[in-house]
């Protein structure tokens, strides 16, 4: 080590070139990084007094798009976050400001409409002296490319407003980047969920997996089974989303390119959906007698297909994305298996002692209805593995550890599309889970990957 | 006066029976005072863990009702501001409590309608042991019934909640009980909007009179005419209300039983309205040129009703309500009176020198307007005393100050329905305005009262 006091020039070059080339540096932190992106040193100053955005005049979207005006309105505030501005205070320039104005061109309109598994998500912007112009062929394309506008805007340590020359071509690697958020186990207020939806539209992440029910809370409340969220939420009034909570959620989800796919699970995890509906689950024996305890849903009885076709069609109705989720995750055969109805109807079916089978029966059944509604079905694997060649189509998450790319190479190979979260359990300790680890993940990274798949934060 | 330390018996008695009287005086808190109200001090308490609000059995609304869901959820945190709860809380009984319940039934569903000038808001409720039930025609009568309910909670020292068995009778005196924003002097973001909804769903006022739009900003974003907000606002992107920003305004306020009544203020208060509708105004001369100032709208040419014609075409579009406020007041003629192709037009339609028959000519056109829409057209006084028997029905708000008991009575006289403002402007200064003079003011008190009236707060 050199003497305190004492430097040799070279290392005072050195230093010197660090401080040059900071201030030429572009930004570089468009997150996720776009597909293209190229920056160069020329810099230009904005002034939120002069900035502006427009549509484009061959844009097929002009004022009166609900989801860019209101964009327009949410990313000024965004970019200039310190800026407040009264009558009061009138126009203060920057003399080496200009005018900058963002010009949106969307080849559709489709303002009105929901974001869906085929919108067309790409975008190109590209950032010159005095403009910036911002090309997709849908508003959910826009959406994305504000966001990146947004995150190329940064301030000096005097607050000033700076972005570099820039051109991005950008489109989505994965159709479906998901978040999940689990209401059930924890209620989540209202603004949290909202909040997280923001979140979502910072890291451009396009579809709200909303577990909203499982075995300790049913805070969702049924129009068709108010008795679901009367007695199996954690509280029947605070603790449950309103027919308007979820209207709430949706239309702000919209407003940021962001599908909301319910996911109602069953025949496991149903727990508490048995105290609002009395006959629906199994109940479990201690030898010849029930035991007082309930298993999952019995898929034995018609009144379990009924109530199943019911609650679809709301569901189908308060939802408008084409997915919905119907679980069928880690079933536990015990309480089945105890049950003597359960093993008369199994023996019945020609089943013999293979659970996985009932199991099966009751998936394709509700997978049907949902179909007959015109909504795809997305399942947890266990589905799959239990009986590889179903009829209908479907969509498969692959949830659990071990060789997950084994997983997606069969569900691929089956035909079927397939969403991978095992690799992104938010709620998993380190070392096997931490944020590191998610950015080695490779998806695609499996025999006969056709390159297209998706992904879902489990959050 | 008694020397200090030493006090007179008489004086201890009267103190003991003040603090004797306190625990069993029933409280009377409920606000604006019900029609009807008895009280009594038997006193139940309430455990939040066993309180529930139901759908009476006879009840034409049930759960799904989106308006009552909503309040059910609402009201609870409401009543029981402290109440939290997670599964892991368990539930905590006081030993003297017992199940409460709140069941409220309507005659007629409604649930996904808009409350409007016909709207009935009775309700009666009745508080006893272990329940209340609330009864009312439409969902808006029930949510002024589960606001009385909520006033009647309170809590002692150790937080525990209590409520007196009551029965209240209850209507409102006024089928109009207006709150004025002014959105343009000042913007105000859409929380604070969503905000003063809530304070009004709390004093049981009903309509949000919509001051949108005025001569210092233009914050409505129109559809029709973009330009509008984006030149007129105070600033195009942060101070303007989005097309779902007017919706959010609406819904809030529809889930609390409170109309919208946009106005939108013309031909004087426009001066916003120039900056993005170039010819829309007057302009005034200085002699034989035209001095470069805008007076009000200019009443003499086509464009001006045709442009008219298309604003509130919009507004009828977006804004649910019957009534739209068309504004009418203050109208300076010194512009109008400057402009020699004004000057003109008055000599062509016999007018003479009387410009108040300029003004009631544009007002009676877009009044016309406004009826071929099926809407109502409110009005402040000014329309009606330039021209008192016009052919069409509206509604005549009073705003100025000195007699307007002696302007009701004209009003309604003339066969039209008034809104009383005059005497209720919260931001005129004491003495001649306080919160104290309020009460004094006796709508009703003039000759010819027929008992109907309303009254609207300018805030």
């Amino acid at each position: 080590m050199a003497h305190p006091g004492t430097h040799s020039p070279r290392l005072w070059v050195w230093l010197l070139l660090v401080v040059v080339s900071r201030t030429v540096e572009p930004v570089c932190g468009v997150w996720p990084l776009p597909q293209q992106i190229h920056q160069s040193p020329d810099r230009y100053s904005l002034s939120p007094q002069l900035f502006s955005f427009t549509y484009g005049k061959d844009s097929a979207a002009q004022t009166g798009c609900s989801v860019l005006d209101a964009a327009f309105k949410r990313y000024f505030s965004i970019i200039f976050p310190d800026f407040t501005k009264g009558p009061e205070n009138g126009l203060r320039y920057w003399s080496e400001s200009k005018p900058f104005v963002v010009s949106v061109s969307v080849k559709s309109r489709g303002c009105d409409g929901y974001p869906d598994e085929d919108s067309d998500e790409s975008y190109n912007l590209s950032v010159s002296d005095g403009q910036a112009v911002l090309r997709s062929v849908t508003v959910w394309g826009s959406l994305r490319g504000l966001e990146s506008f947004s995150q190329l805007v940064y301030q000096d340590d005097y607050g000033s407003y700076f972005l570099n020359k820039t051109e991005i071509v950008d489109f989505p690697r994965f159709a479906f980047r998901g978040l999940l958020l689990d209401t059930s186990r924890h209620y989540l207020p209202l603004h949290a969920i909202l909040k997280t939806l923001d979140a979502m539209a910072y890291s451009k992440l396009n579809v709200f997996h909303w577990h909203i029910v499982d075995d300790p809370s049913f805070p969702y409340q049924s129009r068709t089974f108010p008795d679901l969220s009367n007695k199996g939420a954690f509280h029947p009034f605070t603790h449950i989303y309103t027919q308007s909570d979820v209207m709430r959620v949706i239309e702000h989800a919209r407003m940021r390119g962001i599908r909301v796919v319910p996911e109602f699970d069953s025949p496991g995890h149903t727990q508490s959906w048995g105290k609002g509906q009395p006959d629906l689950l199994t109940p479990c024996y201690k030898g010849d007698v029930p035991s007082g305890s309930f298993g999952p849903v019995d898929p034995t009885v018609d009144t379990t297909y009924k109530f199943m076709e019911r609650l679809l069609k709301e569901v189908k109705y308060v939802f408008p994305d084409s997915y919905v989720h119907l679980g069928g995750d880690e079933v536990s055969f015990a309480c089945w298996q105890s049950n003597p109805n359960v093993r008369k109807f199994m023996g019945k079916m020609g089943f013999g002692k293979d659970f996985t089978k009932l199991e099966s029966f009751y998936m394709e059944s509700i997978m049907n209805m949902t179909a007959a509604l015109n909504k795809t079905s997305i399942v947890w694997q266990d589905v799959f593995d239990y009986r590889e060649r179903p009829r209908a189509k479907y969509v498969v998450e692959v949830w659990k550890q071990g060789c997950y790319l084994c997983e997606m190479r069969r569900v691929t190979k089956a035909g079927l599309k397939v969403i991978l979260a095992a690799p992104f359990y938010l709620d998993l300790p380190i070392p096997t889970h931490s944020w590191a680890r998610y950015y080695i993940v490779r998806p695609l990274a499996f025999k006969d990957s056709t390159g297209h798949g998706s992904g879902d934060l489990e959050g």
